[in-house]
Order: structure tokens, then sequence, then C-alpha cells
């Protein structure tokens, strides 16, 4: 059995994970209360000894996984992640291999995805493809001859930010504009709605949500009742990620390239226009060649099984 | 030694290359005079025994590499390449194989590049670089975990095909519009050049050239002599290459990009800019951090050297 952690800016999932890839035990950690980092592997530590004692002790574990922002998988650190409480550098891998006296492997949330979805998923088998993590921001890991690409420093696969438009492109957290997930996450898809909204009066159910709160689910669901200008949102929203996977396939040439997180939720709405662009967009040597396929991770343990499987 | 083949739609260099990564023999076969592909092999067979009788005889051979446009690492074939006589699929390597009873072994001509120079170059040591040869056309070689990277079909790499504007490009030779390549190649300096010409009547060294004979090297010439339009091509040009570079050092994280090809003998005047742009488009975590370099395989030899290294 291995140990998956899914360190996220407001709580810590953990679970443990049997060697046919179920989810056999959880328990959690409030990440934003330890702002001293050390109390936080203590309570990890607190959290994870009556669950591990549960299946048969520590002698049962054969390690621990954790999908963590900014994880570098060469250092086993936290390098300056923006949205946890520890500044800086943080020894996450060390400390954890120190006090649970088991080997403690790290990476960032997205390439756990990817692994999980290899060891367990929709990738099982395959060697080459690309997973696209769809939520608050867009992430990626990248698997290339049946490895994750982590690149000279470790963090390779920051394809949320290649940039789409060059000439008016919205601004994005990373401090340029015109990124990917300015447009394709959470928060993109919420802006083209309110652009759309914006250009013209055509009527929409989302003029009924208060402008400052449309979420991507407001537009998800006013899209389900037949929305147009919801639809169009999508639309849009599939049409850029398309153009994006086709330079992505003239990078690595994958098998697949698969989708995971919220977004991909949104199902045909966003995976129709999504394939549509990408065969518009792909080289002629890869049209109808390449995959689009959903996560089948499933969805509340994904997480900590992607992490988990760092461990296997 | 090892037999290194570079072939070209006019012509076939082929060299003898021993372990210390000399080429210590050269013949070459005239790629356009045999429309029949057994007729090449054999005209191949032909030019090549009497040198490598020279050397010690096919005992004194491990092996056979060969770079070839369109050229598949995991079958051996030359697929569907423009610019050859031969039509279609063509079993190269097999056919090669078996007239000189050696193992051959087959990649595209900027993969190729890209193994030369890990093995005799730049990339010496290098596990993570991307290799950019700036020639008539774009191509690329991108290597990570020290293994190239063929992808699921073989034709990973094709970097001179991401898009780099979506809205008014330039049409490509791949029937699309806006790629890399219709920018940075030999043709795409010259196209620029032309429009800058075009758009009003800036004095430039260029304007005593015939309008349709118009060349990247003209354009480098005008620029080595102070030539303000000439040097606005080529900060575009470099411009346009930094821009793609950080859109890739997302994906893989290279240590370096290497540059190769005709282009890249402009020095400065091209490395000057690209730096620049890359530096100003990369995410702050890469900044100064990626190394921009140009190829140090000697130019003469550089190809056939980048075939034999398939064979070492």
């Amino acid at each position: 059995m291995v140990i998956g952690i899914d360190m996220g800016g407001t709580s810590t999932k953990i679970g443990i994970v049997d060697e046919q890839g179920r989810v056999i035990k959880k328990t959690s950690v409030k990440t934003t209360l330890y702002p001293v980092f050390t109390d936080y592997v203590d309570a990890l530590y607190t959290a994870l000894l009556p669950v591990i004692n549960e299946v048969g002790g520590m002698q049962a574990i054969k390690g621990i996984g954790a999908g963590a922002p900014n994880g570098n998988f060469y250092t086993g650190n936290i390098e300056h992640a923006a949205n946890l409480p520890w500044k800086g550098i943080v020894p996450f891998g060390k400390l954890m291999s120190e006090k649970f006296g088991l080997p403690c492997t790290v990476t960032n949330d997205a390439n756990a995805a990817a692994l999980g979805e290899m060891t367990y998923g929709a990738a099982k088998g395959m060697k080459n493809f690309i997973m696209i993590t769809l939520g608050t921001g867009v992430g990626s890991g990248v698997v290339i001859n049946g490895q994750l690409v982590y690149g000279h420093d470790g963090f390779a696969g920051e394809l949320g930010h290649v940039i789409m438009d060059r000439q008016h492109g919205r601004p994005c957290g990373c401090g340029r504009k015109g990124c990917l997930e300015t447009y394709c996450s959470a928060t993109g898809v919420a802006t083209t709605a309110k652009e759309l909204l914006k250009k013209d009066a055509t009527p929409s159910l989302l003029r009924n949500v208060e402008w400052d709160k449309i979420t991507s689910k407001d537009v998800f669901d006013a899209a389900m009742q037949g929305d147009e200008l919801a639809k169009e949102v999508f639309e849009f929203t599939g049409k850029t990620l398309g153009e994006a996977f086709a330079d992505f396939v003239a990078f690595s040439a994958p098998e697949a390239i698969i989708l995971f997180g919220g977004l991909a939720q949104a199902g045909d709405l966003i995976l129709k226009p999504i394939r549509e662009s990408m065969e518009a967009n792909l080289l002629s040597i890869w049209k109808g060649k390449v995959k689009l396929i959903f996560s089948q991770l499933p969805d509340d343990d994904a997480a900590i099984l992607g992490a988990a499987s760092l461990a296997v």
C-alpha cells in the first residue's frame, strides 16, 4: 500500500491506496491552519497515524506520493507556491521522509494527475499522452516514452501558459498576457461570458445572475438549458483549447490528450468544439489520429490516486 | 566506424565517421537521378563500396544512420516527402539493411541534427534540449531525458508548424496559416523584407535587388552594411522566434535551445533579438535560465555527423 497526498491551498486530502488502485482509507488536514511548515508536517503525521495503524502499521506502507502546487520532483521541495501559507522554498519531501521513515516523492498536481491516469485510468498502457487539467487554472502533465516530462529543472509542462493571443491577450496571474489559462480556466470561461454579455444585448439566462458572481458553473447550467450565449462561451473555450492542442501535438505527437477537472465535466458541450478546432488546426499527418478523451479516474479520489501513483 | 547519410531533395551526402566523430571519407549521389527507389539504393551502394573498402571493408562498419525528409524512426520508411522523387511510402531502412547487410536507422533531418549535437556538438552531456534548424524551412528535434522525442507515430517535433499568428497568418506550404516557418525560414525572412519594402518608401540597399530575387542572404548582406530596413527584418524574425521559444520552454523546460542552419550564420544579428524576445516572454521561473546557443557541429559535415550519430 502507498499513501497519496493531494495538497491544496485550503485543505490537504490524504488516502491510503491498495495495489488495485482503490482508496481504502481517507483523512484530511486543513492546510491554512499551519503557518509554520513543520507544524503542518506534524499535523499530517497525527492525522495519518491512526489510519496507518488500521491497515497494518507503518511496515505495510511502501511510500508516500504527494501532489503539491509548484512541487519539484527533482528536489522534493515546494518552490514559491502563490496559494500556500509557506513562502519561498519548503523541503516537503525531505521532512516527510524523516517524519514517516518512508520515501516521499513530490510533484505538482497536474503531473500527479497524469501519473494517476497512466497507472489507474484512461492512459493505462499509453507511452505518449498529454494530460490537461481544466480547473481554477489550466495545468498539464506530459508523458513521453512512458516517462513524465520534468525537464531540466523539474518544472516542465506549464501548458496553461502558452500564449494564445499576442496582440490583445487577457492579463494572466503570471504577469504576462494572452496565456491559454486566461481563456480556458473556470475563471476564463466566466470572463468570456462577461465579454459576450457586454458586447450587445443578446438575451441570456446569465443576465439573471449577479454580474460579479457569474461562474463557469452558471455558464454550464445556462448552456444545458439551451442558452445560446452560454453555448457560445463553450464554443469559444473549445475553439481556443483545440488551437492550443494542435500546437501541442506538433511538439510531442501524443497518442491522446486527456481532459481532467471541473470544466471537463461539461462533456460534449466542451469536447465537440475542442475536437472540431483541433482537427481543423492539426497538420495533415495527424488529422483524425489523436484521441481526445476524458479522465477515467474517479472524481473524488483522482488527486489522491494521482499522488499515490508517484509512490508506486 | 559508421556511415552517415544526409538525404536532400537534390543531392545525398554520405560520410564515413570514426569513433572520434571525424568524417574520414566522403562521397555523394545525385538524388534526382533515380526516379525508381531501388535504383537509388543501388547507386548508394555503388558509390559507397570503394570508400568502404578503403577504410577496411564492410566488417569495419557498425551500421548506417540516415537523415531524410519525413524519415520515420519507428518504421525506417520515408513517408510522403514532398521534395523527393519517390511518392507515398518508401521502405528506405529495410532496403538499405538488405543491400548492405548492416543495421540502418532512419529519422528526419532535424532529429538527426539534434542527435549529432548531442553526440558530437554543443549538447554533449545535455539531457534536455531543443534543436531548431533554420533553413529553407524551420525544423526541430526535441531531446527529453536524454532521448529524442519521436512521439506515438514517429513524427514528433514539428515546431516549425506551431501557429504564431491566428488572425492574419501568412500561408504555409503545409496548407495552414501563420506557422512559425512562414516567418522564420529563409523564405520567411525574404517575405518579411518584401513586406517592409512595400510598406513605405524607406531607403534600403534591398531596393537595388531585383524584387523576385530577394533572398535571406541579400537581407543578411544589407544588414551587415548597416541597412536599417534589413536590420528590422532580423529584429522581427528574432522577436517571432523568441516568442515561440518561450512557449517551447513551457512545454519541456530545456537546458538549452540550439540553433542550426543557414539563418544561424547571422550571429548576433539574429541571436540578440531572439534572446530579448524569449526573455521578455518566458514565465518568471525560467527567466535568465535557458541557454540559447549556436550549433557546434562543423558546417560542412553537420548533417552527415547527425545522421551517423543515429547509428552510434
